[in-house]
């Protein structure tokens, strides 16, 4: 994997091997690039981290709507065929009011998430952890009461899990601590479903599951999403050339890029540095 | 305080009212006025918040440079007689490239925090917390030895202690146990001085000083900043008028303002929203 300071297009995309366009705010994105690759092992991605403004989970929505028209049009330009957003809080803030703006279909992490969470409770209590910005957002909320108006929602913002998945904490005692904080309240309102509503969170989803036990059913919008776009590609006609994954950063990021290509297994081809939006 | 977004001047600066210009990726920079405040209580201060990108302290040098120059042409266009940066982050990565850009000083928080840390210390062994950028850099390493190379300095990035101060948990277990984490190490190799080397940190000086005891003196840079300026403008003629805080911010910002403006007694006379750079 080399490194380069890009200005020009990852490789020659036409429309016999256009990629599937995915985004994030930063690193964490890659959970959903995990998934595709599970669910279309034979497809072209290009992913883009917006890491030099990285995080947008306490970011206002005008803010979160103008990034990620900027990395669309990226995405756009370098010829993808469908967008990915693979970012929780963007799902939220930008998709509603992006998605007409472009002529290949835009499919976010957050409808799936709610699709899958309707179809997984039992008790009709469905737990959501996210950014700041998306349990502010209300938008889980409101897709899931508009799927099915009979369950309860509860949701509750934990804006200290990113910065612990992103120092690699997966399995230590202060994530437990957090964790405990974060969820208790949600199990004793007794929920047997969580969505995990941010593309990191699936990195924690051991150090859950400890706490959680087998009490609750984690949805992961990583997972769905994936789905969703295979079952969008289905739909229409697209020629399969050859696996491949490249990866546009707005800023260098060190750390956490390399922990999670080893907890994803991923296999990067190709990894640049590109300025977006100024 | 009125919230406004804001085209035009903030308020209207003259050279007999011009405004001390200060900026931080984001509100912890707020130590440092409130510095300001208690050390040059009837100026004029104008504070930026670079909340749109905040924070800068996993980003790159070259990154960093470029926001922090654009906070600084805004500052200056604002008619900023001085510029503080009021970041750890950009005084280490951006400081020395940009203070002979501006007319006007420019001075950061890591020269006063270093010059302190060099006086305070009897045994001669120096610890020095800040974000993974700040210590990286290895500005302060080197600032401090160039003013003693007999002293030794341990520097360690604490990039948990942000979010948590963001999140307010002051007093909290979770954050004594990340601390713990972060200085034991320090304290058994014998430090007996500790810079605080990011303008968040003295928002946590009373849970720091509940692990390091009387054993360690804690360097502020915040405070070492407010004396470094009011020297300067002691040596140069300005006229004061009238005390006044006025704040821009990149992007809204909802929680840590409040948070920030409680915990450090600030009166703030007007805020407002201003887009830079994109």
């Amino acid at each position: 994997m080399n490194i380069r300071n890009s200005t020009s297009n990852i490789g020659n995309p036409t429309p016999f091997n256009a990629p599937i366009g995915v985004f994030d705010s930063g690193i964490g994105g890659l959970t959903v690039v995990a998934e595709l690759r599970r669910a279309l092992p034979d497809e072209r991605i290009l992913y883009v981290g917006d890491t030099a403004r990285v995080p947008y989970g306490g970011k206002s929505a005008g803010t979160v709507t103008r990034y990620s028209r900027e990395i669309s049009d990226l995405l756009v330009t370098e010829g993808a065929k469908l967008i990915v957003v693979a970012c929780n809080t963007a799902s939220a803030l930008a998709v509603p009011e992006l998605a007409s703006s472009y002529n290949v279909p835009m499919i976010g992490v957050l409808e799936p998430g709610a699709v899958a969470a309707v179809k997984a409770t039992r008790s009709g209590k469905i737990g959501v952890i996210g950014t700041r910005a998306t349990i502010g957002s209300g938008a889980y909320s409101r897709a899931i009461y508009s799927l099915n108006p009979g369950v309860s929602v509860t949701a509750t913002a934990c804006p200290l899990l990113v910065p612990l998945i992103e120092e690699g904490l997966f399995d230590d005692e202060i994530t437990d601590l957090v964790l405990s904080r974060y969820l208790e309240p949600m199990l004793k309102s007794g929920i047997d479903t969580l969505v995990l509503g941010c593309t990191h969170y699936p990195l924690l989803k051991n150090a859950i599951l400890k706490i959680c036990g087998d009490r609750v059913t984690l949805v992961d919008s990583a997972e769905n999403c994936a789905l969703a776009v295979k079952a969008i590609l289905a739909r229409s006609e697209h020629a399969v050339v050859e696996p491949h994954l490249d990866i546009l950063l707005t800023d260098s990021s060190e750390g956490f890029l390399r922990i999670a290509e080893k907890s994803l297994d991923l296999k990067i081809d190709s990894l640049a540095i590109r300025s977006v939006g100024n």
